[in-house]
């Protein structure tokens, strides 16, 4: 038998030979090209035979042997008998074809539209001024962390958390959100994301129904469907989730998804009526109420409204915050609070469904909180996020004209623009998109039959002195987009 | 109407006087204490007749207003029409509680047993050699990616994860593992049970069948549960998962989870036979293999088994890696190789199930990859875990003479001893954590009709010095749960 074809086909470049001649064997006798029972040279004339060193060829025999490919005994080295059988390659495609692909729940969940990656774009929301992070203070509690207790943060994180991070986290909420919460009631999650994949498996279960805002956040409808949950859409009006009496009746909930400091992505805040009207009839329902408090940090014009957590006594809702905004996104620390009575439940169920870790950052996020570094950051930021809203509400003014109809400002680090039912968004964000612009179609965060129109203009990362351009950008691509700056503003719709 | 009582109970301490009458108000208005269209006091009178200053008051009021509590006109200051009601609280509660309670998955998917915080005990399984990790060359490559890449890298990831740690990882599994892969096959997760999670959401659907190893890795069981998937339960024999022909024909897979070059915890080895068996009866059953190369780095005696990745072409396979024992736990980054067909999708679909981050960590471990100090590492620890392997087998030898029976050395980092039925491992680890050692019992990890009796002993973070000492607790241990060192080892079984 004719063993050149071993190494006639030219070498990878970067791996040594004896691996290439141990892989094509293997393929061969795993491809039946060497059907079981091939008796293979001995390792001295195959090496003689394609004329390299003999140890060459022992290794890959070895191997061979040792892997079960191959079996030597007295009489030689054959080839094992394998379960493996002769047929051309796509054959084995063809039969396997069917089992290639994702899950049904999957392809239900996941929008249609190609993800991209996010980027800090002028007008991306949710992205935060990255450039006045401070850095030598966070790395400066990084390296403490790294120095002082080193391997003992290397491990599987504690039960719910750090309990430093869960203490100063309860201080922070009680003096910033008045929340009066206990660190046992605090379990630390990788985000937002990560607290809403458990909230929808540990709170609910295959079938039940969540109600998500309509416009709203699109990641939770991913991590609801995920869950196996059934995501009926109820419409949010001035005052936040506006739920209807057929919604409570023909669509009775599980658990209730709001953002209701700073609805996202329409800016609304919900009103301390709809709030307790809202706990309530979730009560009756046996509805949980997940409360992302998106954006509560960046509260401009007086202090924001109290949380739906904490408003009553044993509301049956679970917080959520994050300090993707107030740190930065890719820290992946945020954080659960939840009522007393399943507390310590949840945290027993969440250290057995996550695996958290992140023992070193969370340790340092504790010491930023404690040393102050994080009020003094937040105060900075509040202050510079409200100039540059401020600059931005100017230019858009100045550019559009006085037809232009603005939303969302109370808080956070984006504003809605509303646009004209003749100036479709999602032409205009498109070609926002063309000229580098992260500007997001308002219509993309809605279900039918809720329609809106509008721009969401992120100015977390866009420095002062950047709107004036943005702006004059933003125009030119509302202009291309088939409406002239007066057509764009004439009738407002929303 | 009589107010005293704002003040009249003691302060918390550390929160300032106005936002204790604040919240004191709010509360007596939300628990109707003080009911719709309560006139209040002007600020002045209150202020007088609390002794306190009248700025105190106008903050609370104004807040109050704010928020919607209270109603300001020129007739003075009311409190508003809300939907509260006046009821004892224990009513409150009670109507609450049908819905504080977790979900029915979650309840059926936890185990029962109490979650103890992972801690590095002696013979604590899974635990990695903290104190020879390298904290320079690692802190290096963090400080270098903070100092050089810095805010660059603070958002979220890119999609499947930092390229330059993708590119380096597939360079990675080339090179050590015989992998052919593209760094477009890899997505890169915040663990193994994160990838657990993907694979159990993107994989399969509600109510699918995924085959667990019996006994078997237990985290991976509470994955698959919180995802709705039904766990069924394969046998495990001496050459890795040995499903019969009942199990193929009653119980059809969607997934299949295998721990084929270590299986966790018995330590057996796949044989090659099995791998392609198992890769042919998947694909006529259209099913997933999800393969967990649980310790696969830290091998004995020759290299490690194929992957049943990459033995076939096309073969439906999901591979599982991990950072969490040749780097640390707490560092929280694993990775998946997928197959071509499914890449890209399964990638896309990722990025919007997890919102991952971490690219400070991401992008130094590319470094710490291309700088050599990964391979060196991984170097440095087998030959360190096996001199650490070696001495804990002959102190057990010393301990419990020649009827010892241990498996599962070829790699990895934990011994397993089997027990004779007498001698229940249950209370031998029961006793043996009373002494603090971190050994668990193999039947823990087996469900019916399965039974295995032995001792998961992890050797890890167990230095060569302090292996006799722990032993010796061992046979302490193993003797006060009622076995002599004789009755210990006279019948061994499994």
């Amino acid at each position: 038998m004719d063993f050149d074809w071993l190494l006639s086909e030219p070498l990878p470049a970067g791996v040594p030979r004896q691996r290439v001649l141990y892989q094509r064997l293997r393929a061969a006798i795993l491809s039946a090209r060497l059907p079981a029972g091939t008796a293979l040279p001995a390792s001295r004339s195959l090496a003689a035979a394609l004329g390299i060193a003999r140890n060459t060829v022992l290794f890959a025999y070895e191997q061979l042997v040792a892997e079960g490919c191959l079996v030597a005994d007295r009489q030689g080295t054959r080839v094992a008998r394998l379960p493996v059988r002769a047929e051309p390659r796509a054959a084995a495609r063809h039969r396997t074809g069917a089992a290639l692909h994702l899950s049904a729940r999957a392809a239900t969940a996941l929008p249609p539209e190609p993800v991209r990656d996010a980027q800090a774009l002028p007008f991306s929301p949710g992205v935060p001024d990255f450039g006045a992070f401070p850095f030598r203070a966070w790395r400066a509690c990084l390296e403490r962390t790294w120095r002082e207790v080193g391997w003992r943060q290397l491990g599987y994180a504690a039960h719910g958390g750090d309990p430093r991070l869960r203490a100063a986290l309860a201080g922070h909420l009680g003096s910033v959100r008045g929340l009066a919460v206990d660190a046992a009631q605090i379990v630390i999650t990788s985000g937002t994301q990560a607290a809403l994949d458990l909230c929808a498996r540990l709170l609910a279960d295959h079938g039940d129904t969540v109600w998500a805002e309509n416009p709203g956040y699109l990641a939770a409808r991913v991590a609801f469907g995920l869950a196996g949950l059934t995501v009926h859409d109820v419409a949010v009006d001035g005052e936040g989730l506006a739920p209807t009496a057929d919604d409570w009746r023909a669509h009775p909930p599980r658990l209730v998804m709001v953002t209701p400091s700073h609805q996202y992505p329409t800016g609304r805040v919900m009103s301390l009526a709809r709030r307790l009207a809202l706990i309530e009839r979730a009560r009756l329902a046996g509805a949980w109420i997940v409360e992302d408090d998106y954006d509560s940090e960046f509260r401009r014009g007086g202090p924001a409204p109290p949380a739906l957590f904490g408003l009553q006594a044993d509301a049956p809702v679970v917080y959520v915050g994050t300090f993707s905004k107030t740190m930065y996104p890719g820290l992946r620390l945020g954080y659960l609070v939840l009522p007393q009575a399943i507390a310590a439940d949840f945290a027993r169920a969440a250290v057995l469904a996550t695996r958290a870790g992140q023992g070193i950052e969370q340790h340092a996020l504790a010491d930023f909180i404690h040393r102050g570094h994080y009020t003094a950051h937040l105060r900075r930021m509040r202050v510079r996020y409200s100039s540059r809203q401020a600059a931005l509400r100017d230019a858009l003014q100045r550019a559009f004209g006085p037809g232009l109809v603005l939303s969302g400002g109370e808080a956070g680090l984006h504003l809605v623009m509303w646009l004209p039912a003749g100036t479709p968004d999602i032409a205009v964000a498109q070609q926002a998109a063309q000229m580098g612009l992260g500007v997001r179609a308002l219509s993309a965060y809605a279900r039918p039959p809720v329609s809106c129109n509008g721009l969401v203009l992120g100015y977390g990362n866009l420095d002062v002195d950047a709107v004036a351009g943005a702006v004059a950008r933003l125009k030119q691509a509302a202009e291309r987009a088939g409406a002239g700056s007066d057509g764009l503003l004439r009738s407002p719709t929303g």
